[in-house]
């Protein structure tokens, strides 16, 4: 019988065909996948049952699936505000950025050199925010507005000289952030105490002010900062970027620190996110700031050349003594912010907010006209009307017409509008409410903004913001940007802290379709009931696939679900009577992060040491539960290991805490090593986050969106993040949305959905044999530093550069940069450990990529053997002044004791498609010693 | 009152801003641009009404707008076949080559060097072409089947022993096949003969078989070919490209030429188009190919290198004695279908042609089981059913279940099996017939294909089929080639002889929104309400703007534009009894294409002199039209001239034509410079064609597609083209689909839409200024060749090398070429008048961009005059040895008398954004020399 059946989309997915995986199975030594998974996974933890998934479908069934959910999510108007507002995605950036794997599918800029057109646009951003909060450094994004205020409410916490636990919100916050602040207040022992902030303040030692406030009012909080800075406490303005386009800058009124999102720069609702959330700080923060930062410094050749500043400060570097566990941003949502206000213009955004303001003024004018008490006098977007006993009604006659509004209570509604708003919306606004007569006009309408908060200081008076006004003008400066960095669509992304693998375009068409990107998270259910499907049904797949009992996708980082899963452990022990259990143990090995979100969850850390193999030192592992038997918490460990191996002692390890009465929580980063042949949940542990940016193919985005789904077994399911606004549970909510990211989402269904069990197993499988191809390709050349059984690796494979430093003064930096001039993003440096290189292939890339990285690396490997040798000079030589721009290459005077063909064309390959880097060497810390984080003025480029 | 209002779309489609506007109308001495227009645009033909257009909207109303009209159209599965099958574009290609301004707004790869990518793409369409078809050379692509298989009768009769005026065809070709050819054959005396291909043939200079036939029927055309080939006549094959994977390729079965459609190769129905057809032709018959053909070639360094061959059969050189009219192709389309075959591969491609036909076999069987005849035993993809007297309700009960077939007549339905056909389909085909009883599985289907065509030879054996078999592979080779080009995405491209204007991308969007790209040409008419008001809406706006009082969108070219004009004024004059007019008058100056045309519609061409101005030489016009008088059938003029300068005279040319019995066709080539300012229509024309992709924003696709509706005054209204599946006309079609490429309409409906009177007013205004400004500012450097009155040009300009020539030895190439180092594509060279380079800059280029431009001209001109002084050698110079390839500016030994950074870095601003070319000057001679038209073995690479 012949076989007619299409090559299942899985094919597409996994590089290597079948005979290129004979081939690679053949020089690791076994004859099947089945026998080499034998050998390196242990036994102990293989799951014994294929996956319970749906039978894989092809791309097209899967978009008319996808299809038929987004068809039961209706598109309304949003009017309902509360930090969401309908914006216009410009069509020339969706399709060029959003819609660009150029873009999307760039990893965080850690290798600045072939990031430059992500980070000058992430430059741009942190210009926009901080030229209109008015404080002069910014941060290249958060990840919502909730989680920005909580960051912020540590912030001043850290930096403040009040000694006071008191945080004060603003009673007209908006309740999301209220309710985040509440989760993260919590373990911290930060007692939050709400305020209209009309009165006399509490000893605290930071205030919160929602700027404007949720109800639309506009105040002007000069006097409370004041007051609260009388009480040695910081000011943290939770402020509408939009708004600040009219109103006085955050930082002319007395904020130390800004806040809050922005969406409404162009980037969809998507029922709730992704979406950028900002901060900027005074001078003399900075370096307290959560997340990343862009700076400018210089590179070899001393031209200006951007890069992330102050990594000092993060979770990776400083594990529990970190700023934050933010360990990701949301680039990809700040650069199409950010690039709505370069196409738009100081003047372009001052119109839309000018529009918008009018539209709100004229609603209200015909409110009053008709009777109707409108309550705040001042505000910018949000009318806030006062119907007694009407307000449900009000709001269903709206959703009649097609509007949704927000209900307040039974007596109150609140209309928010927005770029979108325009005489149609009003008008059905206006017979929503029951009121008659002619519309105002909104050039007509009188202004509703103080006179005391009309803003006067200039912004956006870079030229970057002036440039680019025709659409022509736009597409260029994006291409320009994009063709200045490596990503996927290039070549190999080989690292080892994350899972590079295919973003398929058909996961990724979904999520700029409008049923999918065009509902507000606080839409009623009854109009989002695709979304509602779709995310259950994606739980319930990740459950089966994690071996766990229930799955909350909410959180909107990997660092987010760390957080929750801890905080699920925290409720747990709580509710069985065991508040003092408060030790998290966490192995050396560990990534920073987990330390980081132990200190959020208010456990106390203590490392247990791992062996030279890079496993958990049992012995020492004994001792310290030995010690915190009563305080043990929970065992934090990533598996497999951070350092690419199976651990054999897994099992083991989580048998021990649970005997001690603490709980396993299994960092997912390495879930890619197991899908389908091993199940957390099975074999020991109690929770996990998963990263479906890594396992689940949502695409990096150049440094952001992610999604941490935490995972949990059914004792712990009572204690998954809530939400306010949809049911509350025991636990708060980690993020400002009820389902965090819930717009990309999509992504990972469409992938679990298209390659079904087999393709599942089928990827790790490819994923496992081509990590242990690279290693035994690249043995004879560089030492393998970690293996397990049969000398096997797992998912990655580390390798090590310390000798050939000390032999040669060659590092790990050196080969990293120079692999940019054979056209390769660098593998992960130095961790988990300093001096090797951390590899992990994805079952993405065919064979012919694989060995052109593996020839590369050898070619490498020739370069430094004439450094030790001495044909190549110790300093002047292609790896040191790697990476060479076309620059340097053409220049008229070639001094380098190499020659030029030696520097741009080690291998032949590279004469058919060749990157340049853009930049050379970046100097990291001439950037830190001279911190400028936004836009240079052009006169720096000069030479 | 403040004015809130958002800024037009014409904001953004007009490049430079208010205030740039002012300093341009300052440089070229005017106040406004009404002022300018008044001078340069002369009095007797400007309009005196503002355009009565719908007042302009939005993007995102335009959206909506569009959405509405798709929404009322209908997607049901077709089944109808007929040359048009329904097939899946690869997700991956969609994105990153449908949807991608760096493919589709690229020119016509006139220019090689900087179009490689394309041309590489073109070159693996010929390859699968010829490979498939078993014929050695294929082309690039031509408009649609049934103009390819009129191109081949002709070329039959070019190049064929046979003094017969007969073609044979096919009784079982596709009636819109056999339809274009009647239009075809009539004005040029040839004598059509439908005939079953059963008996004796009658004498004739060709034959075309369909091949498998229209009603399905698989038939092994040997005896048939060998008959023909004894009459002295050609063999045509009109086949189907899947269906060749498995049966005998037509050069094995004797054919000589084949042609046919590649759109199921991955491209959308499209309501008919646009698509690619195909023409592949035996040895010895490649220098009688209409249109493109990409050849290899090599470069200054003797690498391979890629470029159109044989250019010299083409009508831009040999006018009326061009083998064809032709002068695009559908490069996008083909482009696409070359991808999905370098996707899918050999294996790929032969299991879908399996799948599909074991879908039909399995019908015929169910058919067959339930007592229905199928009349034909051997087929591939389309099953004829016998229903005696049934066929309406069959037709009709499919459609009730989501499924169109085609009713052949009352007796008789087919049904057409494609790509996408499952088991669900086949099941609602087999209760439309009223089959009971379980399904027979494909897999268990008797082959139906004869015995004796099984395909036993081998194609796409190059290895670009094989590598790039994961979408992550698909992904990067797309990329890789699209880095190569340069297109609208990085720079300006100011060519005179196309309008390179923006192509939005809020007017892309739709095309490929499936409710635009998914249905059948001949679906039924109530399916595609949308599409036809969008059509005629279309139509009327076009007639507005031009002034003629009515339009057909047929043509799916320019140059079929013109023949459908040629046709329309033929068939006036013989409906007033006045068959004798057949001369038609065209200017010296005219584009080769318009003497082709006339040449088609039955034409004799007379030339008219211009003087020295570039103008018509009124006195030999006298002259000609008092020789020709009674036989003068037309002249044809472009408007403004092709010397981009507005004829004074015009209006007195179209009088003394009109006062001869002329009619008078003006070429709309150069509308831009004329919409909202002056009409055709009412300045003296009866007809003209329009190029959508000119004037209205369809993206030049790299070469195609292009759209060039016909207008006419009303007495020509009833000779527009016809369509015999849409009710006939006394003119019968020129395009294969009723309403030719109807799938890119959106496009110019979102164009005209968004401008409204205003803003394409005004667009034309800033062209006209724009290119004015470009005048003056390169004035001083180089002559500005041809000038109307106050010394103003159109909306191009003609700079004269001819001069700096004869001087320096410095040529237009070398100027074209070294403008590559730039960064920029070249002008038009050498026509209208040799040793010249024409330029339009459109109104889309800001000022910015203008002035790079003109920069770069300038440090030429300066790089010129080093040649003239002796400072730069005479021959070896960065001129003459542009462009410089990475490569060459980085050898390791520099033998050149100038430096590097000259080569490399002329001018400061390309140190920040540098196009490499990929290969170095092509050595045209060499390739038509050493022709090579399919994919080269990769030794050919090697060094």
């Amino acid at each position: 019988m012949t076989d007619l059946s299409a090559p299942p989309f899985s094919s597409r997915h996994i590089g290597p065909s079948e005979s290129e995986q004979q081939r690679m199975l053949e020089a690791v030594g076994f004859e099947s996948v089945a026998d080499l998974v034998a050998v390196a996974v242990p036994e102990s933890i293989r799951a014994k049952d294929r996956l319970r998934l749906p039978a894989a479908i092809g791309e097209a069934e899967a978009i008319a699936e996808l299809r038929a959910l987004a068809g039961r999510n209706k598109v309304l108007t949003s009017m309902i505000g509360l930090g969401y507002y309908d914006t216009v995605t410009p069509a020339v950036i969706r399709r060029n950025l959003l819609e660009n794997p150029g873009w999307y599918t760039a990893y965080t800029p850690y290798q600045p050199e072939i990031s430059q057109g992500r980070l000058e646009a992430l430059l741009n951003f942190q210009t926009v925010v901080s030229d209109l909060t008015g404080l002069p450094v910014a941060g290249a994004s958060l990840l919502d507005e909730g989680t920005a205020a909580a960051e912020a409410m540590t912030l001043a916490r850290r930096a403040g000289k009040s000694k006071s636990n008191v945080f004060v919100v603003d009673a007209d916050a908006l309740p999301q952030t209220k309710a985040v602040l509440a989760t993260r207040a919590e373990p911290l022992g930060i007692t939050l105490v709400e305020h209209s902030l009309d009165g006399e303040l509490p000893e605290c030692f930071g205030v919160l002010v929602q700027y404007p406030g949720a109800s639309g009012r506009l105040r002007d909080f000069r006097d409370v900062a004041a007051a609260a800075h009388d009480k040695g406490a910081l000011v943290v303005a939770a402020a509408d970027l939009l708004a600040l386009t009219l109103i006085a800058a955050p930082g002319e009124l007395g904020a130390d620190i800004a806040v809050g999102s922005s969406q409404r720069f162009g980037v969809p609702f998507g029922f709730g996110g992704p979406h950028a959330a900002y901060m900027s700080v005074r001078d003399g923060l900075q370096r307290q700031l959560p997340g990343r930062l862009v700076g400018v410094s210089v590179d070899a050749d001393g031209d200006p050349a951007y890069r992330l500043a102050l990594q000092t400060r993060e979770q990776h570097i400083r594990r529990e003594k970190a700023t934050s566990n933010i360990c990701t941003a949301q680039v990809l949502l700040a650069v199409i912010a950010s690039m709505y206000a370069v196409y738009h213009g100081p003047e372009g955004l001052r119109r839309i907010a000018r529009r918008v303001h009018r539209q709100a003024s004229a609603l209200a004018e015909s409110l009053k006209g008709a009777g109707i008490e409108v309550v705040h006098g001042e505000f910018f977007d949000t009318v806030l009307a006062r119907v007694p006993g009407r307000a449900a009604e009000v709001v269903a006659a709206a959703a009649e017409r097609g509007i949704n509004l927000w209900q307040v209570d039974a007596d109150h509604v609140s209309v928010a509008c927005d770029e979108k708003t325009g005489a149609a919306e009003l008008a059905a606004v206006r017979a929503a409410f029951g009121v008659t007569g002619d519309a105002i006009e909104p050039e007509q309408a009188p202004d509703a903004l103080p006179a005391s908060l009309l803003r006067e200081s200039d912004y956006l008076t870079h030229p970057v913001f002036h440039q680019h006004r025709s659409e022509t003008a736009m597409l260029r400066y994006l291409r320009k940007l994009q063709d200045k960095d490596i990503a996927l669509d290039r070549s190999m992304i080989p690292l080892g802290s994350c899972t590079m693998k295919l973003n398929a375009t058909t996961e990724m068409e979904p999520i700029t379709w409008p049923e999918f990107a065009a509902i507000h998270p606080f839409a009623p259910e009854s109009q989002a009931e695709g979304y509602r499907e779709l995310i259950g049904t994606l739980e319930s797949w990740l459950a089966e696939v994690t071996g766990y009992d229930a799955v909350s996708i909410q959180p909107n980082a990997g660092s987010q679900g760390e957080f929750a899963g801890l905080l699920a452990i925290r409720a747990y022990h709580r509710a069985n009577g065991e508040d003092r259990r408060d030790v998290c143990l966490i192995p050396s090995s560990a990534h920073g992060t987990n330390a980081a979100s132990a200190v959020m969850a208010g456990m106390r850390v203590v490392v247990v040491a791992c062996d030279k193999d890079g496993n958990v030192d049992l012995a020492d592992l004994d001792a310290k539960i030995e010690k915190h038997r009563d305080a043990l918490a929970a065992i934090m460990v990533t598996y497999p290991s951070t350092h690419g191996v199976y651990e054999e002692a897994i099992t083991e390890i989580c048998a021990k805490v649970h005997e001690a009465g603490g709980q396993v929580y299994v960092d997912g980063a390495n879930l890619n090593a197991l899908v389908g042949l091993a199940k957390p949940g099975e074999f020991g542990a109690d929770v996990s986050h998963l990263n479906l940016h890594k396992t689940f193919c949502i695409p990096h985005g150049g440094g952001g969106p992610g999604v941490g789904p935490v995972a949990v077994r059914a004792h712990l399911a009572p204690y998954l993040p809530g939400h306010p606004l949809r049911g509350g549970t025991p636990v708060g909510p980690v993020s400002a949305a009820p389902y965090g990211s819930a717009g990309i989402l999509p992504i990972s269904y469409a992938y679990v959905r298209m390659m079904g069990a087999d393709g599942l197993t089928a990827a790790t499988q490819q994923a496992i044999l081509s990590a242990n191809y690279l290693a035994r390709r690249l043995a004879p050349h560089y030492p393998v530093l970690y293996t397990g059984r049969g000398g096997l690796v797992a998912h990655e494979c580390i390798i090590d550069l310390r000798q050939i430093t000390k032999e040669t003064g060659v590092t790990v930096d050196d080969v990293a940069k120079r692999l940019i001039d054979y056209g390769f993003h660098a593998p992960t440096m130095s961790f988990p450990v300093a001096g090797t290189l951390m590899i992990e292939p994805t079952e993405s890339e065919d064979l012919a990529e694989l060995d052109r990285f593996v020839d590369a690396m050898i070619a490498i490997r020739g370069e430094i053997a004439k450094v030790a040798s001495g044909e190549y000079d110790k300093t002047d030589n292609p790896l040191r002044n790697a990476p060479h721009t076309a620059e340097s290459v053409t220049a008229d005077e070639w001094t380098h004791p190499y020659s030029r063909s030696e520097a741009a064309y080690p291998v032949a390959s590279l004469r058919e498609n060749k990157y340049w880097s853009p930049v050379r060497r970046i100097d990291q810390a001439y950037g830190d010693r001279n911190l400028v984080c936004s836009c240079p003025p052009l006169e720096a480029y000069e030479d």
